[in-house]
């Protein structure tokens, strides 16, 4: 019944993959780096994307709509954002396609080029302060929560499903303030709502911090993230936020005047989460049989398979599946009844614990004449004959333990993979043999960093935010520390 | 208090733009033919989206994402394709961008050009079924049901916001299906939601048709159409659903083994709506003093306003209007209440009138001493004054009246302009004078229906469903004719 998912320890990049391809999330596409995103994985997209959109509104955000092109001179006005973004992108050049007069095919019209390219965007800072400079006048007009759910595009060479694609779905929130500090409070506060998200929803721990210089998103003043370890021992950015200071409304001459009637620039913060989420969902629970999905985010949290030999079992079962499938949802819960008959209940069992459908209700005769059900819960595998009496509220019970203990499992392993170390050897020896984060003092300066990445490919992954300080010697240079940080390989 | 609409009759198209651009609905952008949807407008999006998506759902559908980008030759796969999208489209031509060796800003990199052209997609069908191709393999496999929520991109040269821009959000729903019948009724039942979704949401009625080959789309084998009539006498095409045969299997070679296990060429639909029922939603119902949407669409149902001229009454009527605000959202009503004390109570009496919000309540002192409040209808705008108890059932009950009414007006209009002629003269007189759909006799072919439109900018908007059969004489040629089709002038 196996599905021949590789097993982590013998690949773990390929494990990824098959639970990526096999379980049906994504598959590639024929254009590079772009992927098809399956119906089983968009559905749970869409439950992140109808939990963080209520929380967004929730914080007095409006989603609206800005448009996909971004003209290339736009992107040049900002002096960090050229370095971070104006490089690798996809760059339209013309507006019309031709019949080849010596083929068959299409050929680019020569005579429908663009007087200036434009390009698909690849974050939209840019666009987007160009149209609040017409938006904002005065301080009664900020401040402006606004957000938007979009695709963007960066061209990457060395893709991975869900991780690092060309073309991926996000949402960016872009908001204007009239001071610094409502700006600062804002990316603070959107951090805490991608931790909320990561940690209850996800069940994914994080650490919150700052980037360091070299990490920040280019053209902010900080940025904020969240970092998860992943079971490889790698670290993954899962969410980030920034506080942008004065810098776009600079570079696009976006002002208000206060109530003093002085005239100021706005103040900008913006945040984004994507679809590289789900690359990060998979890695954080997921086992050698498959997908391990936290009740919260799946798009299936009950699966019922009816167990049968022959016709009139058949139709008894069926019957007494529908009831209960009636009764699952009138409490709130996602239920699945998987009636097709021309596959066998173990390959339906191997398929749902592919797909990492917290829990799997059988029904056989036995069942039937005991009025009771198999449950099977995906996470530890472990199976329970229950009464069919108050089914709704024990598997509502069950489903809450299973994300408190796929939370408590995740960060058991994010709290036993963090090290401490006093030294580089030390250092690159705990890389080698066990991954993980690593705590240790650093002297604050890029050259440092650079030269750590450059010899161990780990990067400072964050500040944490609650950052003890403490006096040290920087592992690589000996110099003076004032904090540790926390240093991985990451995604 | 006015906010400077145009009046219909003084310029319709005018009017039109006012009430986007001042009821905040859309902005244009720096970048030529796309817009931004701003948060107000966003918001009927989002409502249109989450109906659409819950009556897709119910018809077994599920949500995928495939890639923004097509790959040049993929266009040239299915002839009929190549004439209707492969000529004003966005294309992609380079990967990268590098600063200008002599100059400040960035050019494109000319070693980075790719090998094959990518187009923005303007519709799916290509990419997509290059991907069904390897999904499907046997019966078993189908039928697939899937749509998509996305972004799409034609190059427009005379764009107006929402009726016609460049880039534009909409879904496209693609299904594959092992005969003609179930393809031919998928794109039937389609058709079916769509007209549902436009008279019970948008309260805008519909005629189900079929388009003749001229108006067919570019690949299809028969597409239906469901088409409203706007205040001017214009028609819109509000949604299409198209039987696409086996022209897109047989483009991309999608096969399947049948239950007898031959192998045949798989059967498609496909079907799309898009922002541009935003427009026709606005040009529906609105009038010379702002937008007026159905209560099943609107954002807001019902907004608060408070009247007081000093702070004791201020707190009074606050405490009042929070209560009622919670009684309202408590039986399932949107309710806005304005309680910024920047702006005057006349000044947002005018902005919601603007706004379209189905109903106004107005609450001042003497409604406090008297437990009432007064109530205005934004659809024939009269006024009322009802007793605080029992106001939830009150208002729903008016809001489903003023879904109602603004249906049957709708309808009335509609029906008091299908004017039936016998001559061209007379076609070309009530064109001229009333607009509105013509039934009119048509000879059946594109030659006549293209003369038509030379002379008269107008087309035959479809062969509505249930037309009867009926001989006659063409108008225009004068030949024998079945059946009468309407014509109109469009958007």
């Amino acid at each position: 019944m196996s599905k021949g998912i590789t097993n982590r320890k013998d690949d773990y990049s390929q494990w990824y993959n098959d639970l990526v391809i096999k379980g049906n999330l994504a598959d590639y596409s024929a254009v590079r780096g772009c992927m098809v995103i399956k119906p089983y994985g968009y559905a749970i997209w869409e439950k992140m994307q109808s939990v963080l959109d209520r929380m967004f509104k929730d914080t007095g955000h409006v989603n609206a709509y800005f448009p996909l092109f971004i003209p290339k001179s736009f992107l040049a006005k900002e002096a960090a954002h050229i370095e971070g973004f104006a490089k690798e992108c996809a760059v339209v050049t013309h507006y019309r396609l031709k019949k080849d007069p010596n083929g068959t095919g299409l050929i680019v019209d020569p005579e429908a080029k663009l007087e200036e390219e434009l390009i698909v965007r690849p974050t939209s800072e840019t666009v987007i302060w160009n149209t609040y400079k017409s938006w904002i006048r005065s301080y009664r007009d900020l401040p402006l929560l606004i957000n938007q759910w979009a695709n963007v595009v960066r061209w990457e060479m060395r893709t991975r499903l869900f991780l690092r694609t060309a073309e991926f779905l996000w949402q960016e929130g872009h908001t204007a303030h009239a001071t610094s500090a409502e700006a600062m409070e804002e990316a603070r506060r959107m951090l805490d709502v991608y931790s909320t998200f990561s940690e209850e929803w996800m069940a994914m721990p994080v650490i919150k911090g700052i980037k360091t210089a070299n990490e920040r998103f280019a053209g902010a003043v900080e940025t904020f993230c969240i970092e998860a370890l992943m079971q490889d021992g790698k670290a993954i950015q899962a969410g980030t936020s920034h506080f942008l200071g004065q810098n776009f409304a600079k570079a696009f001459d976006v002002t208000f005047a206060n109530k003093e009637n002085n005239t100021e620039y706005v103040w900008a913060s913006s945040w984004g989460v994507s679809t590289r989420l789900i690359g990060a969902l998979i890695m954080a629970h997921s086992d050698d049989k498959g997908l391990v999905l936290p009740p919260k985010i799946a798009p299936v949290q009950v699966v019922i398979v009816p167990i049968y030999k022959n016709e009139e079992l058949r139709i008894a079962i069926n019957e007494k599946a529908i009831a209960i499938k009636g009764e699952l949802i009138a409490h709130g819960i996602i239920v699945k009844y998987d009636e097709d008959e021309r596959q066998t209940p173990g390959w339906k069992f191997a398929e749902y614990e592919l797909k990492g459908v917290p829990l799997r209700m059988g029904i056989g005769p036995r069942d039937l004449e005991s009025q009771t059900v198999e449950l099977a819960r995906r996470d530890d595998l472990t199976k329970s004959t229950v009464s069919m009496q108050g089914l709704p509220q024990l598997i509502l019970n069950l489903l809450d333990e299973i994300q408190t203990s796929l939370y408590n499992k995740a960060l058991s392993f994010r709290d036993a993979n963090i090290t401490t170390v006093e030294t580089f050897d030390e250092f690159k020896k705990v890389l080698d043999e066990n991954g993980g984060f690593i705590s240790a003092h650093w002297d604050g300066t890029s050259e440092t960093e650079i030269k750590i990445k450059e010899e161990t490919k780990a990067t400072i992954r964050c500040i944490p935010l609650d950052n003890p300080l403490q006096e040290g010697k920087c592992i690589y240079s000996g110099r003076k520390s004032m904090q540790r940080v926390l240093f991985a390989q990451a995604y």
